[in-house]
């Protein structure tokens, strides 16, 4: 009995490219004997055709035109991961149009466009994949859609930026400061020459906006989306924080309450003890708090080629066998404002070993309303600058960056005061 | 624009069954948007037509008959929360015969029938979910089946039984002992009166037995499966693990090389900063390796009714929005024979402390082609029984056993050695 074949065209041949095409190469037998189908990869564009490519890559099959493939009439599923917005939204769109199946692992694309694409798949009735596109090679999408379809999801916060956990975790490991570990992580390729994305919270931030619309069933307007990044970091507030009990994680977290979002991307404190605190090195992992579920944890290799390979090859295996969309359509939402946030915080001040400096940082607060859980001044110096650490109770957010202000402004403070948010779990 | 009814014929209404009436009544407006479709209870079979049932339960459309719901015209899928093997095995399968869907939390059936069950779905091209039946509420069979379907899993690691994970680590946290525990366990609800299944590793097994088909196509049979319980596990090696930088945990393993398949449950040494041995109170976990997807976990609630009924809705849902079959059939597989089983150990020996016991413990082990990475008398106490444990290098467990009987009958040597199994990861 000969099985039918289901097309590939491929847009875009990098890492995560060649991975696909090292599976499908690998696991033919398998793939087919699961599915009741061939996977043929039938197209491929490429940026340039004149690059050295791996042995797996066929040449016969490479173009240069990536809309070629969203029009070949004998691809029945476009595999996207070429990144970028444009022409990667153009490829998935004219494919959609011509009716087939899309497979992507672009995040950016989707957290700027993903309303419009999946609008577009629902009238066409075909199905976006995209499991690739949050936390590599964990299953989240599905467990979310499918597995979870019958709960209500009040909380995801996500350690969802391989490269961010990774610096984090080797300034306590190494006891170093962020520039010099930012460093050794591009000279490994663990992080981008070009970092900003990683390392101010964007990428998170747009994984964010596809975890709202997987848990919530709604796109959020992703240049309104709070995106701060671990640059400020320092490797003393790293070692603070171990101190107090915590950790400090870049967590990117959809909080759902009386029907508002609160959505951001921050670096937080977390309790030594939760399961997210002990994600380690460049592994990922998401948190969710559900009913009936209760609480979840998906958790292991986030960015990389060939982890997030077996994402794409999933989707595909799914489509192949006419999983068909996940549930989904759009919600609507309200989302929070910033004045309506509360939260408990580490404050760290550097002030002046001086007299009296306690009793005008506590006035000032009491002035403003913020509410203090405890103070620790760690080292004692006379008359040097040494850090006064705080942990506040639950403030407005407002409150406190006003107070902030004010501190900032004595003379015996030296320096911006540290803020960082306790993400109480 | 009204939507298509889905009906449900509800087989068991305790309470996953009254669970799943909850959240389809509370959640009747998201699921439907969601799905294009009404999901409407049809029909319910209880066992005592006449007991007091939860106000959510229509008593109108309860019969006795849980056969009359596999064979009712009206009901589009047949969801079996009774539990046992017979009636609903027949349930189930004269459900499929009539071209329905089915749902199932069974997994005593289903490792015991899964194989005839599967194959009855597949001639009638109809799906058996089965979410609910392992990890109760963790999306673990989507994630690995549809979400992990471009890998290869090599090992799974389960921590899968809620009620032994609980006595564990609550025989740990109150320095109480395995019958006070499940005392208690039982007192509380969170263990059954006859705590067989549970405490034995039956019902562990039995969901190995199913992870073993969602891992590698491969339906063992459940008589052949090593279970070990909990039973002889002494609060004494909890401690004794402990300082050596372990957590014992029940695990249920399946681990595939060479294509040789070695599945067992028993109680095993974690290393303290393994995700599983965080894995506390009556949660579940798995911790799976796979290419090229690498290391994941997935945390979560087990047992309990109402995170289960959770799992059963989102079969439910899956089937109603055409989901299809998981990517499955049957695969052929050797399975490890116990002589073959090489691991490392912990030994617990109680000796009289008196001069020469440690040479001729480890001259038998010597004879035997045991090698000792680590001995630690514990206390020393003259001419009293003390503990004397050891850690082996990896050693054939045939040979260990071998070592052990010889040991148990040596004068100075009192009551049967501890023997378990260190679990590296």
């Amino acid at each position: 009995v000969s099985s039918r074949n289901i097309r590939i065209g491929l847009v875009g041949c990098g890492v995560v490219g060649t991975g696909v095409l090292d599976i499908l190469h690998a696991h033919a037998g398998t793939i087919e004997k699961r599915l009741g189908a061939r996977l043929v990869v039938e197209q491929i564009a490429v940026r340039n055709l004149n690059r050295k490519r791996a042995e797996i890559v066929p040449t016969e099959l490479l173009t240069d035109d990536p809309l070629a493939v969203a029009r070949n009439p004998n691809v029945d599923i476009v595999v996207e991961v070429m990144g970028g917005i444009e022409p990667a939204e153009q490829v998935l769109r004219e494919a959609l149009e011509r009716g087939k199946h899309v497979v992507t692992a672009n995040k950016a694309l989707l957290a700027q466009r993903g309303r419009e694409i999946f609008a577009l798949a629902r009238k066409y009735k075909r199905v976006v994949g995209f499991e690739a596109s949050v936390c590599g090679a964990i299953p989240l999408i599905e467990g979310i859609a499918r597995g979870l379809s019958g709960c209500d999801i009040k909380k995801v916060q996500g350690i969802v930026n391989g490269t961010t956990n990774y610096i984090l975790y080797r300034m306590l490991e190494d006891r170093a400061d962020f520039a010099k570990v930012l460093k050794d992580a591009q000279d490994k390729g663990l992080a981008e020459r070009n970092p900003r994305f990683d390392i101010d919270g964007i990428d998170a931030m747009h994984k964010l906006c596809i975890l709202t619309y997987i848990c919530f069933g709604v796109w959020p307007d992703h240049k309104r989306v709070y995106a701060e990044g671990i640059r400020n970091i320092s490797l003393a507030d790293i070692l603070y924080a171990e101190e107090l009990g915590y950790r400090i994680k870049l967590l990117a977290i959809a909080h759902k309450e009386n029907n508002i979002l609160d959505l951001r991307v921050h670096p937080a404190l977390v309790v030594l003890d939760h399961p997210l605190a002990e994600v380690d090195g460049a592994y990922n992992a998401a948190f969710l708090d559900t009913y009936p579920a209760g609480q979840l944890l998906f958790y292991g290799m986030g960015a990389g080629g060939v982890p997030t390979s077996s994402a794409v090859i999933a989707d595909i295996i799914n489509i192949g066998s006419g999983a068909g969309e996940l549930p989904g359509g759009e919600e609507k939402a309200l989302f929070k404002k910033s004045k309506d946030i509360k939260a408990r915080y580490y404050l760290r001040c550097m002030a002046k070993d001086v007299p009296g400096v306690l009793a005008q940082i506590t006035r000032i607060f009491s002035a403003c309303n913020i509410s203090i859980a405890s103070v620790k001044q760690r080292e004692r110096n006379k008359g040097q600058v040494v850090p006064v650490l705080m942990i506040t109770h639950e403030v407005k957010e407002d409150n406190l960056r006003r107070a902030i202000g004010k501190i900032d402004k004595l003379p015996f403070i030296k320096g911006p005061s540290q803020v960082i948010r306790i993400e109480d779990l």
